[in-house]
């Protein structure tokens, strides 16, 4: 079967990569485990060679048309939807939000029509497409309220998915995911970027603004537990979606504090002691809207899973994420 | 004050710009109530004259940058966003819904938003973002589950409109109107046009095919309500609006028996026995995801109002909106 990354020279998308190249088969339509021949990764920027005969990279924009035929030619079974500009970014260049988050997914989504299949789609929501007074534990079913365009974007894209598969375009489900960390590498233009800053400057002997404040409760999932879930999200049949063909992720609820106190633990007080709380605005309003723990009972019921502690996510990225 | 309305020859449109030159007057973001010094007139129909020397007309497609540019030459301080492809058309035709329902519907707000004010925008949504299972009185903060394309699109709609508001490119609101009926004229692609067609039909001596049996439930509004519950959302002050800025409109709920009554207490037996129940499915799949009844206790709040009885809504229709 033919595979589709979006994204797939991000971080995310490099280690779904992996993950699908060596299981080496996916759960399709019918049911049954079909092995994996190609997987294309397309991304705005040209990643590593990955040393694999399966893989085939294409470098471009989503919403280049001519791109877009290049990714579907042989066909596409199965698409990971994870290109996306983040919420700080989509906040500051509303244009670039819309254009990307919404129009070329769109596009995506037309060229999934148009294809023999019809292909599964799997689309990265996000945490972010509530906001608002909300319940301590979001249910799966609490009404989309974004607070900002990051989140209206994803709406929009989940609201699209479920359109296009209610048509039978496409058999397309959203997965709103928690906010993923430990990310490695430099801090990114999302809001939730200090989520990992946190952990890794100070691992890496810098130290690390922190613009919220230690009360400040988060969704959390570590990107090991993100690509398990992404996986169940693409096996899972058809017919065990909600009517929305939305599902909430699990992820584990902490706050900053409790996030710092980890990272001592691990590391020591001279590590923890890096983290300084140095109130921003502009990130602290983003961030306090969005859900501070998910139901996520369907999401559950698929086989999808939380991590065990944000300690073992803090131990996750010294063996396996942090970079030399 | 410059008034622009989309739509502004379809029926609803008409009888809108009637009301506004009737009034004179329209209350604007600052509170007090301004002259209408200028009515735009925009839709796809050249419709007729209304001898109002305020009043222009512009005849074309939405989408058409050209004819935007036309609309808001020497500035627009509001809009009524009427103008729509209807949901049984934009269900048949799914890429002309999306194109008209949400892409002609965000170039109209990318206008409003280079436009100085910023415009005060009033867009028109449904009942039909709501669907599935719903609570017999849909509440005000529902979730948005549309089953239809158009009300996909109209979700989309409140979406576009909530974060272009968010970041003070215009000040926008969105409301979800009930079924409006009795239209006059012709039957259309609406999937509700029945709801009209049942009353105008048998009164105009014609058998009238109703594709719902006699038990179901609608939620609906005369045409006199609705333009008075339009310009009641367009006065209520933003500070009033939720924080969706989207409003449910009040309406009646009555069953489709209770209307053939109805019409049977105005107008006879001969009259009435001309409703001939004729199931169709792809009509009944439609109208029977959509809500009941609202709570709207937002809209009521603000203003709004629904009709006294379904018997006052065909009398309505005798007394003012037949056509002879």
């Amino acid at each position: 079967m033919n595979i589709l990354i979006t994204g797939g020279a991000g971080f995310l998308g490099r280690k779904l990569a992996a993950a699908l190249l060596a299981r080496g088969t996916l759960t399709g339509p019918d049911g049954a485990p079909r092995p994996l021949t190609r997987l294309t990764l397309l991304d705005i920027a040209s990643g590593a060679d990955l040393g694999d005969a399966r893989v085939r990279r294409l470098a471009g924009d989503l919403a280049d048309t001519e791109l877009l035929d290049r990714a579907f030619e042989g066909g596409v079974d199965g698409v990971f939807h994870l290109a996306a500009v983040v919420s700080g970014e989509a906040e500051a260049n509303f244009d670039l939000g819309w254009r990307v988050n919404v129009d070329a997914t769109r596009a995506l989504l037309e060229r999934c029509r148009a294809s023999p299949g019809p292909p599964r789609v799997v689309f990265t929501s996000s945490i972010a497409v509530f906001g608002g007074t909300l319940p301590e534990r979001v249910p799966d079913d609490q009404a989309l309220t974004p607070q900002s365009s990051y989140g209206a974007q994803k709406a929009v894209g989940e609201l699209l998915v479920h359109d296009y598969a209610r048509k039978g375009f496409l058999d397309g489900r959203s997965l709103r995911l928690p906010t993923i960390t430990v990310r490695p590498g430099k801090p990114n233009k999302a809001a939730s970027s200090f989520a990992s800053g946190i952990i890794r400057e100070p691992l890496a002997g810098i130290e690390a603004p922190c613009p919220v404040d230690r009360a400040t409760r988060m969704l959390l999932q570590s990107p090991r537990a993100v690509i398990g879930n992404l996986v169940a999200g693409y096996e899972a049949p058809a017919s065990a979606l909600p009517p929305s063909h939305s599902i909430s992720v699990p992820g584990i609820s902490v706050t900053v504090g409790e996030m710092v106190d980890a990272l001592r633990r691990v590391a020591g007080d001279a590590v923890a002691d890096r983290v300084i709380f140095r109130h921003d605005p502009a990130v602290d309003r983003i961030v306090r809207t969005w859900p501070r723990d998910f139901d996520a009972q369907r999401g559950r019921a698929l086989g999808m899973q939380a991590d065990a502690s944000f300690e073992a996510i803090v131990r996750q990225y010294l063996e396996h994420d942090r970079q030399s």
